[in-house]
């Protein structure tokens, strides 16, 4: 069963469009995907007929809007397999929900001297965060390295896990290089030793089935903005006995029970960690995408990107004078390379761009990544599942120019 | 020069719909307002034909996307009439605005005992996140009370500036009462006394002019979903030596100016306190929503909202079974209220809404200020500047109607 790929481009009014009079190719879906018309309905549709603030109205639109917005919550429960929509929390993005465990969670409870274990494919989202508790309160990070290939042994992130260990944080696919990582070893593991695990899903719920319980994580994350779905939507699924265990983290409305001059009471979770006036309609557009890639079907958008991937695979490495950062064998539709000779990512992504093709250029948010790998910039071209051969051939006679130009 | 309503009402394509039958009258813009049809379009543009990530891009969308968000700080930066657009953080919302200046500014520089001075008429967003730094670290909470009807003297404000206060936060607009506080005055004095000041420009910079130079705050906050913009929109002006003395909040990219395995340094301000991707779309469409409101002109605004004001009190005040909370000489077009006898705020909200009239019900996330006037929980019309007289008329006509069902 393959996916009708002109039907699902046809959902996506951006990819019918041209740059610099050429058509789009955009293989940036690691910095962001595009939307299709369904989610741009609903933004609009919520915007032009059924809009008010949520919560605590009465009235029939506001009674609408809270229908909508709450039943995502249900959506993202059931795109990641969690055991209750209470474990699901709204965020504006990965970053926030990263955030919340780091102050909500962690900083009240971890002493100097306690670890966090994170691995060197780590995204500044799922680093910062916790660089500010080794600034702060004198939490120590333990790095566990990738090897050659890109891969990273659970075993390795498994025996980094020491008595002083509170978290392990860790990517469940790394957006430079591609590789899925096996979080589920890795968070068993974990817990088996008493051990909290965050999952960051940033770029691999867009690019497979999530179980979250098959996983066994305490915290996964996730952005609305790479699932197809409007900017500033997000959530984190967190289990409940975590839960249970965090503080308020924004203070404001609808969080609260009661407020009194003296004293503060608050909603129950996940309630609690929602403060203020939430992205109504960002979220509303989101339950639409992860509707639409559900009928779609995650398995089916897997097996559609790791054939986009071998194709493209098959014919970079062609290119002798091209390296690829990663080799993952579990990796998936994301290219980071760079051209032997002078040729400067940035240069490279600006030559592409004049031919249409949209990839990104730089360290890609994961500098310690870069470091380890001995790289200062790469281009990155990410796949999405509306990606096409086609276009992996014009990335690829794109570059054969680069090459040209530069070599 | 009066303005043109029927004109602004047709830029807003809900208020041609009909609720329950009826045409909406929609009173409910204290929670949220509106959105016109040029900022509809703005978020549909955005994403059918111009979205991608910004900042890290060099390829053409990255860059239109870019240079349409970068735009909206200098938009907001006229708005509000502040000296440079680097003064201007972008957030989403006043809810995670003042809970940047409490995580960033205030808990790492405050000791137990350090006060901070409120007025009662707060919202929850200008009062949960100082009541964490109550419970956390022994920070004292200083109220001023306004009084019965509804008045803050701002020498009352001042008289509380003691020796250990910080700060002073307070609102510039009740959303309750609809007070406009004298918010220059309580800031010079404040800043005299080497004191800073966050004012809560939530529902004010709707309704009137606001030059955060003249009134003289170190903090101005502002929500875009009820300036007519995107939900999830929104930003806070920041005196640079205020910014200067803050610490990052939120960690992820782009904050960042380098991340290794034992360090992190940080981007400049204002940048510095925006992690990861931004609301890219929402600020975009909240660009639009301000330039629309500076093309109508905020003076006439507030000009034509004065009239309604009186046209609505003189109309309310002939009902002698109804209680106004709040009669300020200064308030705006905000009227909570509550009917003698047996009528709970909700049902009366309920029997509007079957008239098609949206207002809202509930202690207003202002629960100290509620307790203070002696209501357990009011109706409260709140109105914006697309609002006529016929729908004051409306309103008092199904008042009357639940008047004679409860009286």
């Amino acid at each position: 069963m393959t996916l009708d790929i002109a039907k699902i481009r046809a959902d996506f009014p951006i990819l019918s469009r041209q740059v610099n009079g050429k058509p789009l190719v955009y293989l940036d879906n690691g910095a962001s995907a595009q939307k299709p018309q369904c989610v741009i309905d609903a933004v609009t549709t919520a915007y032009s007929m059924e809009y008010a603030n949520v919560h605590r109205g009465l009235h029939y639109l506001s009674n609408l809007a809270t229908d909508k917005y709450e039943a995502v919550r249900g959506i993202i429960a059931r795109f990641l397999n969690a055991g209750s929509e209470d474990e699901i929390v709204f965020t504006t993005g990965t970053t926030e929900a990263i955030n919340l465990v780091s102050y909500a969670w962690a900083a009240p409870r971890f002493e100097p001297g306690d670890e966090i274990v994170l691995s060197i494919m780590e995204h500044h989202a799922n680093i910062v965060p916790w660089h500010f508790l080794r600034e702060r309160q004198g939490v120590v990070l333990k790095w566990v390295d990738c090897d050659a290939n890109g891969d990273l042994d659970p075993q390795a992130v498994i025996d980094a896990i020491g008595p002083r260990t509170k978290l392990v944080a860790i990517t469940h696919m790394s957006n430079v290089l591609g590789t899925v990582v096996d979080v589920a070893s890795i968070c068993h593991a974990a817990r088996a030793r008493g051990v909290a695990t965050l999952v960051d899903g940033s770029q691999s719920a867009v690019h497979m089935p999530v179980d979250v319980q098959a996983i066994g994580c305490d915290f996964f994350a996730i952005t609305g903005h790479k699932l197809y779905g409007p900017s500033g939507s997000g959530a984190i699924f967190i289990r409940r006995d975590r839960m249970a265990e965090m503080r308020p983290f924004l203070g404001g409305g609808d969080m609260i029970r009661e407020v009194t001059r003296d004293s503060v009471s608050y909603n129950d979770a996940p309630m609690t960690f929602e403060a203020g006036t939430p992205g109504i309609v960002q979220q509303t557009g989101l339950g639409v995408a992860l509707t639409y890639l559900m009928d779609i079907g995650m398995d089916k958008i897997a097996a559609q990107e790791r054939r986009l991937r071998d194709y493209a695979q098959q014919r970079l490495s062609g290119l002798n004078w091209l390296n690829i950062q990663g080799n993952s064998a579990s990796k998936g539709a994301i290219f980071s390379f760079t051209l032997n000779g002078a040729a400067h990512a940035h240069d490279i992504s600006t030559i592409l761009d004049k031919r249409g093709i949209a990839v990104r250029a730089g360290t890609h948010c994961a500098m310690p990544l870069m470091a380890h790998m001995g790289v200062g910039a790469t281009c990155r071209a990410s796949f999405a599942m509306y990606n096409t051969e086609a276009e992996v051939d014009a990335l690829v006679s794109a570059l054969e120019f680069c090459h040209e130009i530069f070599g």
